[in-house]
């Protein structure tokens, strides 16, 4: 079976430019996601940052892409729009995205949703609940009816996004919201998940729970072998003749 | 615009038992549910409980219903099946129903559904608070970001129904639970709403809030003048003649 | 009952420049539009064109349109950003938006939907057939288990839109291809409606079927008053204690 | 990678009682529908047929199946309750489920939809086009645009199942009708998909894209290993001190 080649895409400023955040994740977010993704079989993984030549995101890159994950924050609006055209029309193609937490407000997000993608918020550092809704789903494999984190921010309803086509987490927040957590959509040939969790203050990206989601998530967003898709004028009436009865 | 017909079916049992359940609902839960939904326009209501002659729900009952409203709890059983049969069939013909709390274990809930219709729960009387994520929905029409009951039973995941067709309140318990509240389905020309709150033992449904959604729920699920459903064989290749381009 | 204010949007330049679309829509597209809106309860309707200042979507108009029509074709690129802006934003916090034929690829439903909005076509005057596919639903009702057209334009799949919240139409063609036609959508607090037919060079707007159809999608799409959607930074957790159980 | 165990399930009375049937399916339906999926790798298949005793479903073969495909028509009535039951239970604990044609009446496909599972039907041998409308779904891949089958059974819309929670497949018929021909369901931890080919009179199953279609779906709906779902009574709130921020 060949693998899932997976491309971390991070922002990489607040881990940089902060030491608070540089101590919590000192290999950068994207380090920590990495390194999860590796304790699980079949996937291939490489980095990309905000500050790379072409954020890291070139056409070469690309090509060898099947799922991209993508962790954005303060930062949204020194991503070049044309490396969002891109991203949107590889996703349409087939290429599998991973949005995690603050990445709910990228470019690349918002013009896939085609809403605001905007929600609540309370860096409060409280108790979340993530509760499997879907316990059949392949991103559920492996986890219990629940994933504990201790300390995290806060987001909370109405999160405007569409309906996802699947919802397999709901969060529970100590201070009294809930939140559709884990998200799946499927735009063109591709698929997107979305992901809560994953404050830059916040250890999330070594909880073994997550880096198990997020390995079950690159699995089911690896593109299918699907039908190519065909648009435009098609052929005359005329030729048609085989369909009658 | 003619009214919508509306019959609460009650299983009262609880209510005539035991005078804890009594001092709650001195009408009976239908009683206060009937009372809510006549503070709103439009609604023609009437009632039916268990132990009257058919559960009261013959055919010329049920001829004169557009949407059924369904509490039940300790006795489904004793539900006759040819009444559930007979339900189930006006329901795929487009009669709306309403299926409230612990009807979430009735006979005709788990056939439509198709499903088990388990889930978690307790009786502590705890906080629930229900968000509306979907706040363009009919159903959240005049109500707030979300609704607080002090004190209510709670119910948690997993809820073993069918992914909703549209979800429109996901509660929020202090125990630590989520629960889908408000979950749409369309079955045949019907439709079917489930809507969490309302245990025996607390005076939910006198909240106005409630009584909104319910009356809500009341006009969203009417029946839809639709095509008439036509199954079975149908007219021979021979005579399309007429869909030749 | 209040009205549902419709503003019916046309490109409105194919039948000023084409004598035979002239022939067709001597009142262009959106006088037979609004012609089929007025034979229908409750509806109070007016038009806006491309050409008029301001694409005739002034705030003013849009402060006074629940629902708004959207038939473009070849000049979708002379719709300005700014409006597609404004009109994409009004339908987040719930105007209705129905958008008709060759509108698929406006700017506005493009934006909505997220994707390529790509089709297959062929304008060879074929029998189109759009089956209800849920007959329940608001927006078939009054209709028979399907329309027929005599002649329209062919659209095929693949439809590169999102899975449609619900779907209400499925076509099928005289040359061999179906064609989801009838998609709704639920995006922030507001209704999408997608519906297929109405090729400029076919008198589709006079069938009454179909404006029975439209009738119904206004009245599906108008807005509903839900809560308030509230975004942003939010309490501090210290005030929560009323939650505790 | 473990092999996926694939139980295929056939009435086999049309082929044993009219020559005709047993002249295209000389080793049964599911003697072909085995070949089919043998074609294909990492898929282990056993065959079982009403007429053998407990209809070739005893708690051991069950056991031993992640998959049941199943395949039934004029016999649905001699299928043991008893069995329905149990495969029911373990179709929501996670045993996929792949009903095929004429299965759409069956005792189990039924008891899942919770609907009628009617629809229009004419056995004219004519032209059948199944369109991909979702090209990213796994089901779909390796095949093409459509798949053309010569001569088959039509079944036509009203389809009376609930809103597929995916949508892959919409066939188009000679004779002016569509159909929602191949929908997946979600339902406890289960995964059902109905795939409307494969009448007994047409070698449908000898089709080398259909077979394709069988093993994609056998893979598709294989159990995955999500959480164990709780029900019932859970931890008194005294005990929740530890959810407090």
């Amino acid at each position: 079976m060949p693998q899932i080649r997976v491309t971390i895409w991070n922002e990489y400023r607040h881990e940089r430019e902060e030491e608070r955040f540089a101590k919590v994740y000192p290999e950068g977010i994207h380090g920590a996601i990495a390194a999860g993704l590796r304790e699980h079989d079949g996937l291939e993984v490489r980095t990309a940052t905000l500050d790379e030549p072409e954020h890291g995101l070139s056409d070469s890159v690309l090509d060898a892409t099947d799922v991209l994950f993508w962790w954005g924050h303060k930062a949204h609006g020194d991503v070049a729009d044309e490396t969002v055209v891109h991203v949107h029309a590889r996703v349409l193609d087939g290429m599998g995205l991973v949005v995690l937490h603050s990445g709910h407000f990228s470019k690349i997000f918002k013009r896939l949703m085609g809403t605001s993608c905007d929600l609540k918020w309370r860096a409060a550092g409280e108790r979340e609940r993530l509760w499997v809704v879907d316990p059949g789903h392949p991103i559920a494999a492996g986890v219990g009816e629940y994933i504990d984190l201790d300390h995290e921010e806060m987001y909370g309803e109405h999160f405007d996004v569409p309906p996802p086509d699947a919802l397999v987490f709901v969060s529970w927040f100590a201070g009294g919201e809930v939140f559709r957590s884990g998200c799946c959509y499927n735009r063109g040939a591709g698929k997107i998940f979305y992901f809560r969790p994953g404050h830059e203050s916040h250890p999330t990206y070594f909880n073994a729970d997550i880096r198990r989601v997020l390995a079950n998530a690159a699995r089911w967003a690896a593109p299918v072998a699907g039908p190519r898709r065909v648009f435009g004028n098609t052929q005359p009436l005329e030729t048609l003749e085989l369909l009658r009865p």
